[in-house]
């Protein structure tokens, strides 16, 4: 039951050889406010039980534990939260099974993403010696921490001027939440937080080294947050231009042994094995990103499968055989979602996010009272509403930037807009012109893929938005693709168990183990062709302001907030004779993570 | 008391001579559903009394009273309904005021326009004669009957094509609203009723007709909607290119003595004098149209003073000592609203109608809870929310052009659009970006007066919408401009009051008139030196879109609305799959006619 000596399992895809035939595993599944647990059996992934832990301090994102204020777009963690889930979930979830958890043959997790931690030599987080409480620095960055907008640009500026190799594979511009960009943060705003800290962890390896006492990084992150392209870092050279403190971060705080999705870190610990109640030695498989993760949940890891995970955001994954470079894609990593393939990464910043707005925001109480007399829901409403419509009947067309772009344009300073409207116009028109923008949005990065030379053949959904029939078909219609749908409601926690069967031994490799583990409805929705031709206008129509609004030619969303920036620092100030001025913060940004709505 | 010697008034601006002290006038403001009697005090303008009277049969736009229906885009009234008006609301205005009747002096009319009837050689409507009842084309025709487009785009064309010199007086484009637009079509689709009907009149010279017995027609509708240049219409080989038998419609159906504004069209007749109760053989002035009446209500008949009637639509009207060629103004006549000037009109599509329609359709139910509770409007809500922001705080930019738009772009098929969107974003950020983008409209025509040689100093507000304090500052700042406001709250019927004192001989013209009678706050509003600057850059931002959104670079709105009636109509055949469809009238377009919100 370690990685070097993985037992073969049968065409059949039932489990054999070592691992008996009833064996069950864990996958535990951390979003950015809670964990779950979902013990699932290895012959045919039948989730037997499930448990779910939120995280006691949930987002840091005003205040320390201690009380110390945090400035605007922080957003920390407090790393006991993650072993929390590990001593209530997996046990309830065990309970709720109602299974002998010596039945369990392996444990396997996925997490949010760019989520990191320093740590001391043994994997001890800095925020958890007592010297170190009040400094934010010693926390965990949450994918979500927006604090590191400057060093990005330098990094990519930099990296342009030179042309880096490697800038190409993240479609041209890495990430402020990512890990290159929060390091370097830390290296200039606390030198000695960064002077002490012995590792720059990824949560989703800090976890797996509490559950097996191994420090491994796992190819996924190391490859999408890491920069890690190669088989190497980015040069001492680059690094020292930035800041000749940084030259060596990769050597001093990231080195370390690197596995591939599906393979075991270790075996679980005698001390997670109190935790759990799981029995110790069971293996412990690498990390994984809760994105990532669900495409062997949705039978979805084959290349040109793109699996979407719709939520409040939206997160593209997909294989391929071939290295191409996207422009505006997330990134590109050799085996990070399987082993042997291309992992392909793109993301909308927002889409469930943009219904949920609207339907809190630009409603009227009609619709409110109707929905709730007949015991639905606004949005059910809405989209049956919306659903009667002929494609176009409407008469508008939106951008769906409300939270910015990430792929294609990877620009959050711009915003949302909508345009067609007329005193017809109601609120069900602006909800399917939101639901289509996204669809548009969509689209535009599966061409990116197609001209860059990656073949996208399917579009399978995972997430809470695939509930939406109309929002479904019109995806079908506007990718023309044919859409199939994960079956699973807790895919990522799934996802995970798949690889701790894998890294159990159970199957040889994530694609089979995928096939007789995930479920899929295969094509439930087809495009129809009639729709996909009254798409194919008004997606013209959506190409053209995307490329004006989003390319250069009137750059007027970044001059507005600007404006908008410079007003209400100065009314906050109280410069303006206008009154006060309630805040109005600026929404989160999108994540990896794709909380149903 | 006839126009042929008028009596000078005193330098006072008291009555004098002819007509005593304490003489009355009674205006008549006829709109879209009501007419409205004012009787006014001639030596100050004091109202003393006044009385609305519905219109029975209000507007026809889906079936005549006889059951037979009417085709869309159609909108007809019934002439019996407007002399109701002076059988009804006349009377009831005295009665009110409590003033003995024989005191009154004198009596003026305003109207919607282009509205016009087709009537026998003694002004009988033709719809009135048994045989003509159900016959849509025997009815009024309102301003904002629609059916006319095809008509009006050939005339444009071909005077474009043929560069008559009265196109550019109408901005570059004649409306479907206008008196030669709805004669083609009434010749073309019943010849029959064309060839019947000795007269086409403007309602405002037919109700004229009905007090004093005379058909004059008013120097207003006749420059304005009937293409009345330099001393003649269109013509002959014009209009015979039109249509051969269109060639002599001004000398069969159109041409009568033409009358300046102010002047009398005879005297009150026995009949009328029944009707309403007033003296027999007093003054009835010409005809007038609703806006262009209010100049003097406002005390703004002076070169250089724009008055904007802001209601559901607004229209702008102003005199110059000079002819300018305004492109996509609506006209240019010679003595159109005070004889011896130029006056000009342009107009908005949507004003009030547009922020009445975000109310109804995009505010969410807490607003209208917190509203009701606090006993004020949901207008009242936002613009106290909104007006705490700071200029640019919001991050919008919007386009007012829900109901097209019709200075200087002249273009019905443009339609609203809003950038800059976030999640962030709530009800009173895009309503306040509504107010100013229809005060960003303003300023548009307002600078294209400037740059066409025509100065505009002053801007004068009448109409429901001056309530809104905001609103008013926001325009005296964006437009840079100090802004009065009149002090009537009904601004037409005063301003025909003053007409029928000018026609009575109580004052030499219409300036003297407007002096003593009219009201005005002068200046209350003054632009704000940093509010002008700060309003600069986002006007920057919104000409950019109006220009390419309005002038052709993308025609995505044109588009948008060929799409939508495609579509509306396959729907309402039943040829699409996806179920019934609730029909969704386009909206009715604005009109020379300001209702307040």
């Amino acid at each position: 039951m370690s990685d070097s000596a993985p037992t073969v399992a049968g065409s059949t895809g039932s489990s054999t050889g070592t691992v008996p035939d009833d064996a069950l595993v864990v996958g535990v599944d951390y979003g950015t406010l809670s964990g779950r647990a979902v013990v699932v059996q290895v012959s045919d992934g039948t989730e037997l039980g499930s448990a779910t832990c939120e995280y006691r301090h949930a987002v840091l994102d005003r205040e320390l534990p201690s009380g110390t204020m945090l400035p605007p777009e922080w957003a920390l963690q407090v790393p006991a939260d993650y072993v929390e889930v590990l001593k209530t979930a997996v046990p309830e979830a065990i309970r709720t099974a109602g299974v002998d958890p010596a039945r369990v043959v392996g444990i396997a997790t996925d997490f949010t993403a760019c989520t990191v931690l320093p740590t001391d030599e043994d994997g001890t987080p800095l925020c958890e010696l007592e010297e170190h409480q009040d400094d934010p620095h010693a926390y965990v960055k949450l994918w979500r921490h927006h604090a590191a907008g400057s060093q990005a640009a330098r990094i990519n500026d930099l990296a342009e001027r030179r042309g880096e190799s490697w800038l190409p594979r993240y479609g041209g511009a890495i990430s402020s939440e990512w890990e290159f960009a929060k390091a370097l943060q830390l290296l200039e705003e606390a030198p000695e937080i960064y002077a002490e800290m012995r590792y720059l962890v990824e949560a989703a390896d800090w976890i797996v080294w509490q559950l097996c006492g191994e420090y491994v990084r796992n190819a996924c992150t190391t490859g999408y947050k890491g920069i890690y392209q190669d088989g190497h870092y980015p040069s001492e050279e680059f690094l020292a231009a930035l800041n000749p403190q940084f030259a060596t971060f990769p050597q001093d705080k990231l080195d370390r042994p690197i596995k591939q999705l599906g393979e075991a870190a270790g075996t679980l610990t005698a001390q997670a094995a109190g935790w759990t109640g799981l029995p110790e030695g069971i293996a412990v498989a690498v990390g994984n990103v809760d994105a990532h993760v669900t495409a062997p949940a949705a039978q979805a890891v084959e290349a040109g499968q793109m699996v979407a995970i719709m939520g409040t955001s939206t997160c593209h994954v997909m294989n391929s055989d071939s290295l191409g470079e996207v422009p505006g894609m997330c990134g590109v990593v050799e085996g990070g979602i399987v082993p042997g393939l291309y992992g392909y990464e793109a993301g909308q910043s927002g889409v469930g996010d943009i219904f949920g707005w609207f339907v809190k925001h630009g409603v009227p109480p009609e619709y409110h009272q109707q929905a709730q007399e007949r015991g639905i829901s606004v949005h059910e409403l809405l989209t049956e509403l919306s659903g009667r419509q002929g494609i176009g009947e409407h008469g508008l067309v939106a951008l769906d930037w409300h939270s910015g772009n990430r792929s294609v344009l990877v620009d959050h300073e711009l915003s949302g807009m909508v345009v067609g409207q007329t005193l017809a116009t109601r609120a069900e028109d602006t909800y399917r012109a939101l639901l289509e923008a996204t669809a548009f949005g969509t689209r535009t990065i599966v061409e990116a893929f197609q001209k860059s030379g990656v073949p996208v053949t399917e579009f399978v959904v995972a997430g809470g938005l695939l509930k939406n029939t109309l929002l479904m078909q019109i995806y079908a219609d506007v990718t023309n693709l044919p859409l199939s749908t994960i079956v699973s409601e807790q895919g990522p926690a799934l996802g995970s168990a798949i690889h701790a069967a894998v890294a159990a031994g159970a199957y040889p490799d994530i694609h089979a183990a995928s096939a007789a583990m995930g479920r899929a409805d295969k094509g439930v929705y087809q495009p129809i062709p009639e729709n996909v031709q009254a798409y194919d206008a008004l997606f013209a129509e959506y190409t053209a302001l995307h490329d004006y609004f989003g390319r250069g030619a009137n750059d007027v969303m970044h001059r507005l907030k600007a404006i908008r920036r410079e007003r209400a620092g100065r009314s906050a100030q109280g410069e303006d004779g206008a009154g006060p001025v309630v805040p109005d913060p600026e929404p989160a940004a999108a994540s990896d993570q794709a909380a149903p709505v």
